[in-house]
């Protein structure tokens, strides 16, 4: 081997360690403007790589108008408008401040996030709520009295509730549940079922003792974890992204470590290349469209649950979620061939989280990205979709697009002289 | 079709039918004295068809006696032996009682058990509780104070609780957990994770309403619920012996509508033949052992677990469970191509369990004797396996003997002359 590909392969040994090494706990439920760093009363975080307010347009620009009204920040959407345009509000983009968005990302100061501590690295990562099963949410472009609703009753009951169970258990361990959910059908992206019961079960214990103080929120709480299967993907979100961050920053390392969607495209960021984003056009989509809706209706207003691929979850484990099939579409054989070949561009495999029908073989983890552009092959994603006008749409499988692994590549030569 | 044929087969679309109309519901829990039909205060169940005294030997044997000193209806093991031969304490066969038993299968008046409603047809299953982690456990031929304890606890605390919640639940129907259950990577026979984390969800609620009357019992029960997966395994049992017993007695059925194991061998029973059990050889096996087991050490005891296969769940649902292979081993591909077969010896598919990794298909449902007989193949079932001496050893694949499905067939072609 060249100095350089050996320094590479240790780089991208390393990282996969630090990914297989990381120990996300859940420790906290705090308001956004208390706990993410950098995060300041006038500022609205979104998906995507960083970008001026002029770059937004349609149901991402749409969610960030929201965002400031619903925080209060501006009277009405044309007010919030001006004031992003003038400054007065700012805008912050989710993976610089320790957070990952589901679609349009909103996150204002006074929203309540999942705060993940990654015990074996001492690093935090951030996720907001799980909205619930109506089809309009913020994070999907869509805001009116019922969004509003829902977004309070995060704040005053969710929020609090599940706060003082995490607090009165001393912190809930992710990876335990995640391992299991695995092992349960989830593949925790796109089908989220087994960890939001798990998760669920680890707090009940706590509810019963403070049930005298909290009383009906408790029963609240519960009907809504009851009701909603998708709530565990914060959760996984908030820990990929503290384990995804913790692999980041190792000289010479060749593997991504967050892909990001804007309105404008996709983007990865790489382990050894700092903190750039190397920009594509939009992925590529095979979706499951909800009835009525064709493919003229997709619209790209971000996203970054992906992050939960990044670290070896979603498509890359979609071998072990073949219920997810109703949802978006495929079939088993598909699955498995697709989920197959991420191991062609990966560094190495899980050793959290394994596959039943691969003989308990860990998930594909660590996107190499000279496997990606030796093979032709881009990382999979399970993902949901948000429709024009706002509200989701479908779910299906996209594609990360072979020009952001292309720019990372010529990077890295430039960088390092040599893969 | 001739006469024959055509009666056949419309009564095994009857016994299909009702299968799949079956509407199980948990509707209360209490001494197997007070509900079970025929249960009287003097009387020992036990798995396999019904046998004198002298016929029971070995672990099953033992299991009798120690449930009779369990009870109280002996001083000593002495005196209970002396007492089954004198006829001054009875023995019962689950089958006959609406019970199914769990290898030894031992019932006595005292012991709590599962009250299952079948709400479309009205008849009733029952089945006593699951003893928790330990190999040593009375159903698997082990006694000694632990065990007894064990179960005191179950008649003391997990009853108790579990019952009052289910009343006050008002009934907890079992079907939509089954079918969710096996979505998510249970085969509901030798594994029931998904389906005791699902039952445990519905009892919360009705938790926290009981918690001021019962405090710590119920923080008792819920611990035993999270430590022990199997826990379902005894609802899923009540709920398949309720939708098998409806799915009996139908005119020129040939379906097989239970299987029973005793000290003695195999047995089943057909849905247009009555009360008579067709006894053959011991099962095949294909086991896994725990370290330091040989085959050598299995004994077999008893076992009436299997009604999960007589309705579709267990070995006819393994392409649902691929993370059994670590319990029972195996690969992947062998639980697909198992689980295939059994779609050649049944009548039908279920309408309530699917198997996403078949595209959703359901489950291989209501074993035909003939078509046992045409391809050789018989009912495959997974189990867990019992040592000499007590105690589970390992777990495993089981095949039935095809010598029932000959006396069954011959009995057939006598009551209904010809097939």
């Amino acid at each position: 081997m060249s100095n350089a590909a050996d320094r590479r392969a240790k780089a991208n040994a390393e990282t996969l360690a630090r990914l297989n090494a990381s120990d996300p706990v859940l420790v906290d439920v705090r308001p956004a403007g208390e706990v993410v760093p950098g995060m300041t009363p006038d500022m609205v975080l979104t998906s995507g790589r960083p970008m001026g307010w002029a770059d937004y347009t349609g149901g991402q620009r749409q969610a960030l108008i929201y965002g400031a009204v619903y925080e209060g920040l501006a009277k009405d959407e044309a007010d919030a408008a001006a004031k992003f345009a003038a400054g007065k509000i700012k805008i912050g983009a989710c993976h610089e401040h320790g957070c990952v968005g589901s679609v349009a990302g909103i996150y204002t100061a006074s929203m309540p996030v999942f705060v993940v501590e990654n015990r074996a690295q001492g690093n935090r990562g951030f996720c907001n709520f799980y909205e619930g099963a109506s089809r309009k949410r913020l994070n999907y472009g869509s805001y009116d009295e019922t969004v509003r609703q829902a977004l309070r009753f995060i704040e005053t009951v969710l929020a609090p509730v599940i706060g003082a169970a995490v607090k009165a258990a001393g912190g809930i361990p992710l990876k335990p549940i995640m391992t299991r959910a695995v092992h349960m059908g989830d593949e925790l992206h796109s089908r989220n079922t087994a960890g939001s019961v798990l998760f669920t079960r680890e707090l009940v214990p706590q509810f019963l003792k403070l049930q005298a103080k909290e009383g009906d929120r408790i029963r609240q709480t519960l009907e809504f974890l009851q009701l909603n299967e998708y709530f565990f993907l914060r959760l996984g979100m908030a820990a990929a992204k503290s384990m995804a961050d913790a692999a980041h920053g190792i000289e010479g390392s060749s593997v991504m470590t967050a892909m990001t969607i804007s309105c404008r495209g996709f983007a990865i960021r790489v382990g050894g290349l700092g903190g750039e984003w190397f920009a594509g056009p939009h992925a590529v989509v095979e979706a499951q469209l909800f009835e009525g809706f064709t493919k003229d209706d997709i619209e790209w207003m971000g996203g970054e649950s992906h992050i939960t691929e990044t670290v070896g979850l979603g498509g890359f484990a979609q071998a072990a979620a073949f219920a997810l099939q109703k949802y978006q579409g495929g079939s088993a054989d598909a699955m498995v061939a697709t989920n197959r070949k991420m191991y062609d561009i990966t560094v190495g495999e899980s050793s959290a989280f394994q596959i039943p029908y691969f003989g308990y073989r860990g998930t594909p983890t660590g996107v190499d990205i000279f496997r990606v552009l030796d093979t032709g092959t881009t990382p999979v994603i399970d993902g949901g979709l948000a429709g024009k006008g706002g509200g989701q749409i479908g779910a299906g499988i996209l594609r990360a697009p072979i020009e952001c692994f292309q720019k990372a590549a010529a990077a890295y030569t430039k960088r390092y002289g040599g893969r």
